[in-house]
């Protein structure tokens, strides 16, 4: 049987709802029979009729949906939140308190504190509550962390990631309310593009070193001054185990796409990958040549196998990234909770780490505690 | 309302099965309601199931199937032909006449007669006959094919294509039955390698120039002893234009993984393409820089637009590009029959190509006409 | 002691000559010590003066050069000819037989009978005759020759090359003189595109694989309707060894800049090597993964190493290939012959296979012995 | 006539040796007349014979060289210092004092002080002090310069680079006396990997842009726990004119060969070089697509046209990089000095900025003024 789904921002014409349907439907496990999908109550009610969601279950409003889903018998068995970052916190708690498992987007809130609370409620009421750091499902960074945790680049000396693009860089755009709200703290927070970017950069080192984020020290540039918040950030940090990180976040990198790479240095080992080639590693053990290995060669993990859809070197996207997020909850939906499916924990480690490199920056690059408290 | 969809192979652990499930579930446009999915009728009954398709209407076979649902109220709006090459032709032929649109895999059938038979049922019956070259799907091969057909790069006077892998290139796996009947004339029929992968590139050619392939020279290699059809092969062409054709394809080529591209060679321009990076051309007026075009940028034609999914540089992949094509399927089931969308009839051209080039090659590299008789 | 070194033609704005003149001086074995530059004998005189050649022996003519230069005491060692093709036949024989060492630009001879008679001069004379295929001089194309000699790819299958560049590619610009005498056959001969550029990679091929090349079957292509000889060339080959070839080379590939590689798959493994990026070959044990090569890397053969002159990563380039030609001229002069630098057989060998090639794509791509008759 | 020129240090066997040799003959510009090329003096006058240097002028020691060179009439025009970094200031002082000009290898110094001493020395004496900042003199980095310059990208707001490798990632090999020393302060000063690499990396941001360093944040570290001196660091720098840089340098990066790339951010463009493909740039005009430039191309500026060699696409490497800093060494001597020459003003400013480094890392990250006292 197909699991209920219900789907809340992600509306006609959003960046990252196609990815989510795609996810979703992908591997036949959900159906979308729910939605508020837009924060215009008309358009998002008649976008959830053309995508098949009854009349009934089309909403307007999260609120509406809430109440109405509660308590029915074919209840959602997962809300997914794609709404802007400031509501996260909100219709996150609110779905999770009323029973329902829930993926949300990321950042998963604003502050520590609801980053925390989050975590909490998810852990009373016994429900998931993942995060969409989607990059982390694809086949070969799954591979990658099964690399560090089986020895194949021994000990992490060093991770270095970007996930820098230029699409903001150009300043006659900034004043575009599309752009200028990521830079405005009044809508954004305390962190333009490391919250928006970076975070999912910060994400994977730990995901693939197997290890946390314990300091950061950061620099911070708004190179478009008009900007209040940074587009350019520097964070430099250490692990629980010692290894050093470099991350470097940039929006204004014009002629970078999507900049998103990776690269982990290892006693015995080193690896890189990188999202606009995303079914390859380069992998080099010490005093040996570098390897290229593919997505769907023979004798990779059984992880990066189970997650891998067509023949070797037929590539996969995205949009497959996060179908495989979806992938694992449904299993963990029905009972399985897999290794590997970032959680209301990582949510909450990112804004501290955030809010840490926030406070690095402003006290010019001194070296700040970026555990959340919860974790001390 | 989803469309109802029938598969008929692409069973449990075959190669190209899980392409089409991604494919025809991800936009949401079709269900999996019936299907004849394995040689095994048990194996097939079974994982239909577990694949959500209703006990009844998970057959063992497809003519049982074809007896069940030709008559049915909720009758199958498309079938999927995903089996053994040397079944297409029947299976396909059955299901056009009993009244059902299908998408055959390629290649459509085995020799130019059934081909042409093929083009006669479907016309006749007034039914879809879609073949999968789902690689001109890709929104930057659409992209491509609308800058030729807008003059962007002048008069082809060029193309050069390649699918050459190295799968097959290891003599000690040759007597694996798994790979050893794709040489053997019995099963296999007139060619190997080309009808198996150079097909694709031809079509491509075809496909993105705008013109049909009208004579063939070629010369076919067996480099491992034991095989009696090709596993490499050169052939030149000429198109109805004038446009000169070049097409080498190999599955001895040891280090390729999925060597399928394409170059496009005109008066005023030239481009690049390659299926391992699917997101992106290289463009070169002439005269100036190579250009990289990205999937998703800004200004590319309204197809590219159309049958992407996500943001620039986000990369999306082979299951798409097959989605691409159950996208345009659905629209034809629909009523409106897309440019692009590959038929029978670009099934018939391969078949024709495909004897040409082997009594050319059998003629030691003599020119022979390409073109179906029903076309000349 | 330095050796004496003088120049025909490669006078100020040639192509070529910056090329011998930083090959031949790089290493400190030679002086340029006599020279006659240029068409224009006054501007090679002045040119020949400017670069620190004396009075006496700048030269306005290559006659006038041989005359003086045969009874020097001080003689030259050896004589470079940089002149066009048509020129090198005369001079070159008239330098052997006046005693000197040669290095002859490519294509050596316009005719088989040519090529035969600088072979049969060459041994008679005892002098050495070198061409200048200065690809097999990169210290990764002789480790690729190495590989396949100590059966590092087992039996070699099938060579694929190309050397194919857009350069010529703008019909605007086919009458400017410049480019119009390469396919104008009372300029360049029997053939354009494949004599100037397609028998490099003919070379490559013999010399990565060990082999010689038997026969051809070729077609030709003038895209550009003015031209009379080919700008466009297919040739499949086969060697004495069995081996299958395919050499691609066009100068209407607009977008391609100097798109000459090789690919060697053999039994047991493939490579990859491209002009643009000399110091890497791609190699791939049959079922494993692709591995990178460096160039400077420890474990590669002594002569690899011994051609290479700066640490790995750094990369070398085309001049200093032409420089590893002069090095084994050096040595050669001084009496070590060492294995690898080609010589009149080698260009007399392309030679032939030109011939084949026209002949062949003039017979409609029928196969065409491509072996000199001397060496049948 | 041929500018006379000698060489300290680059004796058989020394890593950067052939490459002043390569370039300082290249051109045929200079003669190696005299040297002291080894720390052993015998094996160092053996091999300046064996390079063709008269006896009389193969000297054991500098100091003999300097003594027996200062008054000589065919005195020497050039004296390049290529020996371990703590003889540098002595040598090249002396020289300079003895109204030689030299090209120092970097760094210049091991202190500020001393670099401020050689710039001194330097005006004072009236010669020139160069220093071998060799990448500066690839062709595409010129271009790159003159692009900024010329306002191609507009002011620039960032620039990002790198130099890291993995040749010192072994631990093993941590102890060999070839690796150890640059680690070890008594041997390599203040820093390790900064110094050895970062340093080209800086002069480069401020060669490109055009710009100063001002001040640096820095976080180091030992990665391999028995080294002293960092192998890995992480440098956050301002330019005077606003712009924001980052420089990641390591010797630990396992798989990458030669690391060292260099990206602008402007207002309306961005640009990327890499080492190991020196001959192309990859440029983005704000809002259009990548163009990729090439080293040969037409309407490139005439520093760029001036030091490129041979034709578009046939690649040139490092040792024409350093071959044409000694082309601008000659025209210097001869009278001309050109943009672009790194000189001692340059060794003086890295020098300020590794020791403001080292104190940041050591502060924490606190900013630092990177300006040479003497620039303040
Ligand atoms: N995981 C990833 O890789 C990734 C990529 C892009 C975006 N995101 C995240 O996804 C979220 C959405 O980003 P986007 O780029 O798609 O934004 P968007 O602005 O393109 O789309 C937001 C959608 O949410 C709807 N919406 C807004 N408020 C709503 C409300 N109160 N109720 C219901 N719908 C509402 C809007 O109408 C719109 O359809 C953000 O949190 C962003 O950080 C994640
Ligand atoms: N378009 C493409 O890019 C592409 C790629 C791969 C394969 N293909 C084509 O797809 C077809 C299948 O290839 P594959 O590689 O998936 O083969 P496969 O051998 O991996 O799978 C074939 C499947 O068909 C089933 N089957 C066989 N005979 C059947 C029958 N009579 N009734 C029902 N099911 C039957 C088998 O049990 C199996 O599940 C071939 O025609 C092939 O050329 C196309
Ligand atoms: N090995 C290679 O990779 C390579 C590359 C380019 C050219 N070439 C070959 O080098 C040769 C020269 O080609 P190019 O591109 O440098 O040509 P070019 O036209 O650029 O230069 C030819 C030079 O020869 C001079 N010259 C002409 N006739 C002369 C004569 N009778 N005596 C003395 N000098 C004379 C000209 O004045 C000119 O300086 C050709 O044979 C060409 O095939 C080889
Ligand atoms: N510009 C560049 O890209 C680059 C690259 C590599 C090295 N370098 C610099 O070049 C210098 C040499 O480095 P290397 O890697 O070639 O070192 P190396 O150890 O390989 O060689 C040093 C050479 O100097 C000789 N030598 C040592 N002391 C001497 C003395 N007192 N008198 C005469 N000769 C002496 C040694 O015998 C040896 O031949 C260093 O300063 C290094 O930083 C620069």
């Amino acid at each position: 049987m197909k699991l209920n789904w219900g789907m809340i921002g992600g509306g006609e014409g959003s960046q990252i709802g196609p990815a989510h349907r795609l996810g979703a439907l992908a591997d036949g496990n959900f159906s979308l029979v729910a939605g508020a999908l837009d924060a215009d109550a008309k358009k998002g009610r008649a976008y959830a009729q053309r995508l098949g969601v009854a009349p009934d279950r089309a909403y307007g409003d999260w609120r509406e949906m809430l109440a109405a889903e509660r308590d029915r018998e074919d209840r959602l068995d997962l809300v997914t939140v794609a709404t802007p970052n400031s509501t996260h916190f909100e219709i996150t708690k609110a779905f999770l308190e009323a029973g329902f498992h829930v993926l949300c987007e990321k950042p998963m809130t604003m502050t520590v504190e609801e980053g925390e609370e989050i975590v909490r409620v998810s852990r009373a009421s016994n429900r998931i509550c993942a995060v969409n750091y989607c990059y982390s499902a694809y086949p070969m960074v799954r591979e990658m962390r099964h690399m560090v945790a089986t020895g194949q680049v021994g000990k992490v000396r060093l991770v270095v990631t970007n996930f820098s693009h230029g699409h903001h860089g150009n300043a006659e755009d900034a004043d575009n309310p599309r752009v200028r709200w990521r830079y405005d703290p009044a809508m954004a927070g305390v962190s333009g593009q490391f919250a928006d970017c970076g975070i999912h950069a910060l994400h994977m080192a730990s995901f693939v070193v197997g290890d946390q984020v314990d300091r950061v020290s950061a620099d911070f540039a708004s190179t478009i001054p008009s900007r209040m918040l940074e587009d350019d950030a520097m964070v430099n940090f250490r692990m629980t185990g010692g290894t050093v990180g470099r991350l470097w976040t940039s929006s204004v990198a014009i002629g970078r796409q999507h900049g998103f790479d990776i690269q982990i240095f290892g006693e015995t080992g080193g690896m890189r990958w990188a999202s606009e080639q995303p079914n390859q590693v380069f992998y080099t053990p010490v005093g040996e040549r570098t390897q290229i290995m593919e997505k769907g060669e023979s004798g990779l993990s059984d992880e990066a196998a189970r997650l891998s859809r067509v023949a070797i070197a037929h590539p996969e996207g995205f949009p497959l990234a996060v179908a495989n997020i979806y992938v694992d909850l449904a299993a963990a939906i029905r009972g399985e909770l897999r290794d590997g499916l970032p959680l209301a924990e990582d949510g909450l480690r990112s804004m501290a780490a955030v809010h840490a490199a926030v406070a690095s920056a402003k006290a010019d690059g001194a070296w700040v505690d970026a555990r959340p408290p919860m974790f001390r």
